[in-house]
């Protein structure tokens, strides 16, 4: 199973801010079987948004999680961008609305708005393409959408990492079936990343396991990180214990 | 002026590591005048990457940062993968060879790897595209290269940051001859984005800044974030004092 992800926001391309939701979605994708093949963050322009998410459905992963961009004010285009991409125009949702009323209502009576009265602004976050799947948020105002287009599902979250994540785990994830791919992380107490290349070379084709080294560092406290991942735990063992084989020492982590 | 980044590793798309090159690469080049106008991670896979580097050259950005996958390792293919995307063979480059093993002997007179022999992964990193020009790695082995595509430079670098962020300043920001872009940072002290969207959206309509607007948090602590973008400080203080006739309290932050 292949996921992509696009993450927008002017922040995010401006530097302004680490895109620190790719890694948690990829994360928590990869841990079920999904494997992320690419990430793109854009900003807050509709027609670069249009295109990124075309280019990742003409790529066609089954899993497309877009984050950013659902917010009230004038820069959140995205739902925008995402009606145009699928050819499905933006409608009000009563259901979405009701959402945001209530959602309203909640953080006028904790104090946290000066009205619970749906504005322009507020109204604008009901608005999702037609024939859409509507994911409530809980946490913030903004509802998130699900789009079965062709063989892929897109998802498309807000960008606030806790909105994002209860409406990732508490949705998005229920609806990925795919074999878990296993990892285990290791340090290798070596000097040097260039001794030890060829031997992950040799056991990562001989054995079908798939091997990622890092180095950490120059110096005395320097270490290789390598993770090891497969569908199977043993085959992550016969990995290790050849490695072991060929000399290096593999120190589990975590 | 236009760039766009393009980080590699399987430790950003696994979600094993978190993407803090791309900002700060973004933010440097957008201190200059340079926009950022997309992000793409991949994998340490030739064939996705080059993709992905062939796409970004197809758009035409001025500037494409490459950063990763330059190691000794047998899942380091960037270069391997920029190669194929631009169409030059990659050749061992006696200088860069030159650089490296001076590296390692560096580093072996230090105490920090076991032989300063260059054996293959090690040389490896001395093949680089044909007709490149050399960026000296000083803080690792790894040298970098750039490559002038058409309209486009493109600068490939380590994925290390401590080594990216050296080559990065000494090297290709030098290279950057843009406008700079003035930003500045304000916090404003509402409950609620939805009542300052429309102001934000005349005020940068109205007097040419680019406003970025996002919330932080709810509650008795939240503020709305907002970065006036603009070439001159005239125009940022213009948009400043059109907020504040508007009745929305500006704090500058930083």
């Amino acid at each position: 199973m292949i996921a992509e992800i696009i993450t927008i926001g002017d922040e995010l391309i401006s530097g302004n801010t680490i895109d620190k939701n790719s890694a948690y979605i990829a994360q928590k994708l990869f841990e079920r079987g999904c494997v992320v093949t690419r990430i793109t963050s854009v900003g807050d322009n509709v027609e670069l948004i249009r295109q990124a998410i075309l280019e990742s459905l003409a790529r066609g992963p089954d899993i497309l999680i877009i984050s950013g961009g659902l917010g009230p004010t004038h820069d959140d285009v995205t739902m925008y961008a995402v009606s145009l991409a699928v050819g499905r125009p933006l409608k009000l949702s009563e259901e979405a609305l009701k959402w945001v009323k209530e959602k309203y209502e909640e953080l006028y009576k904790k104090g946290f708005v000066d009205t619970p009265e749906i504005n322009e602004s507020r109204k604008k976050m009901a608005y999702v393409p037609e024939g859409c799947v509507l994911i409530r948020n809980e946490v913030g105002a903004a509802p998130g959408v699900l789009i079965n287009h062709g063989k892929t599902k897109i998802f498309v979250l807000p960008g606030m990492p806790s909105e994002m994540k209860v409406m990732f785990e508490k949705y998005v994830l229920l609806q990925i079936r795919a074999k878990p791919m296993l990892q285990r992380k290791f340090k290798i107490l070596s000097k040097d990343e260039t001794m030890i290349a060829e031997h992950l070379t040799e056991v990562a084709k001989k054995l079908d396991v798939k091997i990622h080294s890092s180095p950490r560092g120059f110096g005395k406290d320097a270490y290789i990180m390598i993770i090891l991942f497969s569908e199977t735990q043993t085959h992550i063992e016969r990995a290790r214990s050849e490695l072991e084989k060929r000399g290096l020492k593999l120190v589990p982590i975590d």
